[in-house]
């Protein structure tokens, strides 16, 4: 993941000709290219766009779902585009803040980089569920760029109640930062100044570049490198900042796999303060070897010292498309009929045959016995809220926390890159999914929105919801008299993620609903790795083509898993299969090898940091030790990893990462929920991650876990280590993890019981069929369109955006911003 | 998992109305009712069968797969029933053998048990391959049950070449066990007996057992109770067999859900030898109290010093039926719209857009870039066979081995039982699927065969094959110009067996192939599961209904997959990721906490014992260490779990299973092939598990893993603490495991690419869509019949069968066989 780009780069070079002038744009938080871009954008509103009389929505099925009625309005809902307008007029109002409209805005000004909903407090809202206390107000939080300073910063602002009224205010959020305070010292507030700095340093040594890797990157169109690095920035002493950075070849074709172009010429930047005359080029490396100067390595390069390595240069090796059998990497390959249709999907009842409800406004949803609301951020992306489960709350919070990706490597870049994902936000880049292919084209589809810059982008279609038959049953019994059998139906909700332009681009995120009870959250990884260049590299990974290693990495995603199991007051209990030698009075005397339960439970948070125990012998449950079911066993819902075994780094006291990956040290960990701890990681903790804004290791103080309000968080992921199959792209049916939330002793049945899709066939040897019991169920008949399997490709189209400062919402504009 | 029931019962009772007689039936490996009920069943012919003039196929698709050519004849098919025949009357030819036919035989006779293929040496079917040798003679396996002795045993043969001609011969297959000899004394002859003995002994006390739990067990057809206890029989000296026995209720309704009714009274057996005169019974217990003879049991009765204790009964609660929303167990579900058919899967091209060939005569498969046989035997199902991918072997055998259920508990049974499946068998219980339920309408459906106590039976439509889209995509990316997706659809070969009506029946086994050249196994279960009666078994599972405990047990499923990776001189790669603090060239002297790749291989078996790693930092692969790919990294496919993380047994030195469970102590194995050792498991075994034909352990003698045939052992399963959602049967969402065996660094790119169901959209924020590249792909269109993804319900129908001896092969009739 990276911020620069020939794009952007143009862009930025057409606004600031000379270094000279104080006054720079800024690369904003979120580190897109939004601001640059949106002043060329404004011309193109969506009324001149090409293909805009096509109808979105495709060829598909056009059934819309049974409408819902939500219990209540939807408080964890996103701002809208007025609220979003509304919050920033009122911070352009304070003088205090000294704001410049973002559209405006350099690296040198205050602006208002992201507004978004400050979720409401658990406490407040039970209590308004409670019918105890009015609707909790509504409020945003607001991120502000402070550039105006030799020193800048970033802050978080807590601002509301909204809509805007006199009484609303802003402050500083510190209440729901461990430090105790939203400020955040930003390092990197002259990213643009960096990048034109290493154009210099590159045209420095434009020689050398042209002999060892054949290139240029000056900043202009006809650049074919591109130079960027670390992430997060080095710190040697707390005031010092430097960077590491490298070359990569910019593809010529659409396919953006630059990151499979790594060249294997490395420098360090000083760029401590923000006056580029007092950075410098620290040294060089090439082929392993370190030069202490650009001097050194010229004269290095001018002895003849320098070796000539493996080229790694584009090629159709890094397009997506079809590539066909028997060409030089696909021999042997036949696919015979590949290019048939194959099996698909279908909705037999058409538009009366939805199975679910769905209050689009309120982003509500109701299938079959669960019911749950959506909520979408800038930060995490889709969030789901209220999980309710035959009318009891079993969830009250579901949803990503944050994502690593930490790599390694013998060479500077690779081992200081440790992506902290939220701070590019996986909002920004839900890009639209394509029905009949993200989705069947008979999901319902949502939109979602971000506010961003000052303006307001929304993802047409980026979630989706439909039911699947899983491919498999449920629930079967045979026997030589009868054979029982029940369809497992599972309902999904899915959006997808492109975070820039390496490994979990594209993140899926599957949050599955069974009919047993069961909730699976499901991340899936495909697009293109990060890689490294080859030469030393073999420690690190496998080389995968010439010149490229496949540059070993850990995804680990934290997600926070907010039980309640009928009320908030919950325990965590451990449940241990343990192999045991004992008598028994009818044993003789004689020992017997055997094995037994044992029960216990995670008495506070001093144990509340979890390894999923080796061969899986230990049960983890959040129970209502309180509410014991008939038979005396305490209700509850079990934690357990579905696919891909649940993970935590591997790389221990992360040099990169220092206190802000805390989160990723143990596969779980239980805490006591406070309003005051609502995010175990912090979308900011990236400019500074000595010194984060939530240091999750701050939540564990000890509290008891018995009978209180227990929150988990969650790691999925993978150990990434790249191998030829991951060219051009990793795919999702390898790169996936899943955890199952389940009932354990909740209800007093399995509750697939009580759908009607079950069905039961009694017969005899002698007789044949006897007996076909159908329970109510209605069946399939008649025909079907198949061509409502097939999306309209040509309907697809990039996000709206909206002005918002001067507000504008007359002129929305297509606007996709992707970080490539 | 058990022998003995009502049916079988009264069959016995039938032929055996005094225990006097020296001839009493046999209950014969596979521990079914086949001879007994066989003699009712000959009556019944296809033909007068009810409703045997309906089409089999029912409404779904007719389609039938197009027609492969497979390469070579399938060498590891099941025996035919004229083979079968062959074999069986070659047998009764061999005077020393003493053969009785097995519809006549008893207990006391010799009679052929089972034949099935003896499956060629994998040395001389890939020098056949090679064109370095003529195709390996065709031989089959026979075991005879010897009972004319005090000491009776049972016995496995080779017996051919077949066709049988004059060079024909029969040998004990010794060469094929750890022990050096096919012989194994049976010690449970005469279970037919002890089952008598059980009703004689109920009968002594029935005053007490109507007090205490007020039911009948005298092998009559008005019988409500059911005796059976452990499984293996126990060794208390290696001369004598002791047995604990408990009661179990027997339902009046059709469902077969016995193993929820124990009723929590025991007793054991001596039943050392074969003369029930010589057998006594040594103990009783109740309430966790023990008495050792029955006038201790029955005096403390008649001093009333029996408590009465939670009664366990039949209700609605053991029915799998649909119960429907508001039950007292259903409160709060309202499954609003269940009655509507469900998404279901269809294929668009119909007959002609079937995208995979099958040889059904040789069970032989081609899809995509995949091709392999398919095997059946009676002991382990469904078996693939050379499997190949773009020409190339990639996995000679893969299949089942061994299943484990291993119980616990306070009470004498369940901590006596620990069922090896193979004993019973898997392809006796692999009953019909149900199209448009176990599989869908449109797969195609192949029959399988196994030949038992001289009948050789057909089950109909017990394979399934059939392409699934998974629902989420195999590749995806997009950015702001573009966006190229692939579809993810999977090609799945599926059987059910239903062992005995305890946990894991059904237990559904899929081959799952993906376009990245991957296969899955998986395994799930569903089904009745073997409980406990409640009193003093809460260390080993929950309380799940009045009366009752979910018995604890472990599932562990031991499958071999003998991966070759360009021939068969292979090696076993260790690849780990381990954190590590370095300093590099670069780093000025600070040290880096970071991580790398550390690279092995396994040197020899002797650490050939393996546990998943910790975290999954281990990757483990097969490779070709002569064979690199162009960069140096050598050719392999991965072996990692799925779902479910693998496992192994957690009792260690099970004292119920001696050393029939050393294939259990682990995750994973790995062992230099051997013509000798084809399998890691005996179904024979069970027969006297300290004495197993094949004693896994010994085939770890230390030799070289590298560059050598190296197969893999892999166990998948559960820990499988049963809790209230399991009544009335386990769901198979809950209960899998799946190993994904995939390729690392085998090919040079991402082979999915060579499908053409991908497609690459480019689009302008500006312009729209400008470009939709579908490669060749046609789509679906039209309309389809969705009343062909209902079966016909009423054409269910059971197993054929064909009596062998004397070969009866004109009057083939229904009997389907199930062990409950």
């Amino acid at each position: 993941m990276r911020f620069s780009s020939p794009w952007f780069v143009a862009s930025v070079a057409l606004v600031c000709a000379t270094l000279a002038s104080a006054k720079v744009p800024r690369v904003a938080y979120p580190k897109s290219k939004q601001a640059a871009r949106i002043r060329n954008k404004f011309k193109h509103s969506l009324a001149h766009r090409h293909g805009a009389e096509r109808s979105f929505t495709g060829t598909g099925w056009q059934a819309s779902a049974p409408v819902a009625d939500a219990p209540f309005t939807n408080i964890w809902a996103g701002l809208s585009d007025d609220e979003a307008a509304d919050v920033i007029a009122f911070l352009h109002n304070q003088p205090a803040l000294n704001l410049t409209a973002a559209g405006n805005s350099t690296a040198w000004d205050n602006s208002i980089t992201v507004v978004d909903t400050l979720l409401p407090n658990k406490t407040d809202v039970l209590a308004y569920f409670a019918g105890k206390a009015s609707k909790p107000d509504r409020y945003a939080r607001a991120t502000i760029w402070f550039g105006t300073t030799e020193n800048p910063w970033i802050q978080e602002f807590q601002v509301g109640p909204i809509p805007i009224t006199n009484s609303s205010t802003y402050a500083s959020l510190d209440w729901a930062s461990t430090k105790g305070s939203a400020v955040q010292r930003n390092y990197i507030a002259d990213d643009a100044l960096v990048t034109e700095y290493c154009y210099n340093v590159s045209a420095s040594v434009q020689d050398i570049i042209t002999d060892l890797i054949n290139g240029t990157a000056m900043g202009g169109a006809s650049d074919d490198l591109d130079i960027w690095g670390i992430d997060p920035v080095w710190h040697p002493t707390p005031e010092t900042t430097t960077q590491w950075m490298t070359f990569w070849r910019i593809p010529s074709s659409i396919f953006d796999g630059e990151t499979l172009l790594p060249q294997g010429l490395y420098f360090e930047l000083n760029t401590t303060g923000r006056d580029p005359s007092g950075w410098a080029v620290l040294g060089w490396l090439y082929a392993d070897t370190y030069y202490n100067s650009t001097n050194a390595f010229r004269a290095a390069w001018e002895a003849g010292e320098l070796p000539k390595l493996e080229s790694n240069v584009e090629g159709d090796w890094i397009g997506t498309d079809y590539m066909g059998p028997n060409t030089d990497v696909g021999a042997n390959s036949t696919m015979w009929a590949s290019e048939k249709p194959p099996p698909v999907q279908v909705p037999p009842g058409g538009e009366d045959g939805i199975r679910y409800k769905v209050d689009v406004e309120n982003k509500y949803v109701e299938w079959m016995d669960f019911t749950f609301y959506i909520s979408y951020s800038r930060d995490t992306g889709l969030r789901l809220f209220d999980i309710r489960y035959r009318g009891e709350r079993i969830v009250y919070e579901l949803g990503l926390e944050e994502a690593i990706a930490h790599y390694a490597g013998n060479d500077p870049v690779q081992s200081g890159t440790a992506y902290l994902d939220s701070f590019y936000g996986f909002g920004p880049y839900a890009f639209q999914l394509l029905a009949g292919y993200d989705c069947p084209t008979y999901a319902t589809f949502l939109n979602t929105s971000f506010h961003a810059d000052e303006v307001s982008t929304t993802h047409l279609n980026s979630i989706c919801l439909f039911e699947y038959d899983t491919g498999y049953l449920i629930q079967r019994h045979s026997n030589d008299r009868y054979l029982a059998v029940t369809k497992n139906i599972a309902f999904v909700v899915r959006s997808v993620s492109t975070v820039g332009n390496y490994d979990y681009n594209s993140t899926q995120f599957d949050y599955t609903f069974y009919l047993d009870g069961s909730i699976e959250v499901i991340v899936r990884a495909s697009g293109y790795i990060q890689s490294a260049y080859y030469y030393a590299n073999g420690n690190y990974g496998y080389q995968i083509h010439s010149g490229l290693s496949g540059s070993m990495h850990d995804h680990c995603l934290l997600f926070k898993a907010d039980i309640d199991i009928l009320g908030t007051s919950n325990s965590l209990a451990n449940h241990t299969i343990v192999p045991v030698t004992e008598t028994y009075p009818w044993s003789h005397g004689a020992t017997r090898n055997s094995m037994r339960l044992e029960r216990s439970y995670v008495a506070s948070e001093d144990a509340g940091k979890i390894m999923w125990s080796e061969n899986a012998q230990t049960m983890l449950m959040v129970v209502n030790a309180d509410e014991p079911n008939s038979f005396g066993e305490p209700r509850g819902y079990r934690i357990a990893p579905g696919k891909g075994g649940g993970m935590h780094l591997t790389v221990t006291n992360s040099s990169n990462l220092l206190n802000s990956q805390s989160f990723a040290t143990h596969d779980l960990y239980a805490t006591v929920r406070k309003d005051a701890e609502p995010r175990a990681a912090h979308a900011l903790n990236n400019y500074d991650v000595a010194n984060p804004i939530i240091d999750f290791a701050d939540f564990f103080d000890g509290e008891t876990l018995e009978q209180t309000d227990v929150v988990l968080w969650f790691n999925l992921g993978m150990h990434h280590v790249p191998h030829t199959g991951d060219l051009p792209n990793t795919v999702f049916s390898t790169a996936q993890g899943s955890m199952l939330i389940s009932p354990h002793n909740y209800l007093l049945h399995d509750p697939s019981r009580d759908t009607r899709q079950t069905v039961r066939i009694d017969y005899d040897d002698t007789k044949g069929v006897e007996t076909v019991k159908t329970f109510g169920a209605e069946f399939s008949k008649g025909a079907t369109n198949l061509t409502n399997t097939v999306p309209d490709f040509w309907a697809y189209r990039g996000d709206i955006a909206v002005r918002k400062f001067p507000y504008d919402p007359q002129h929305p504009f297509n606007n996709t911003v992707s970080i490539v």
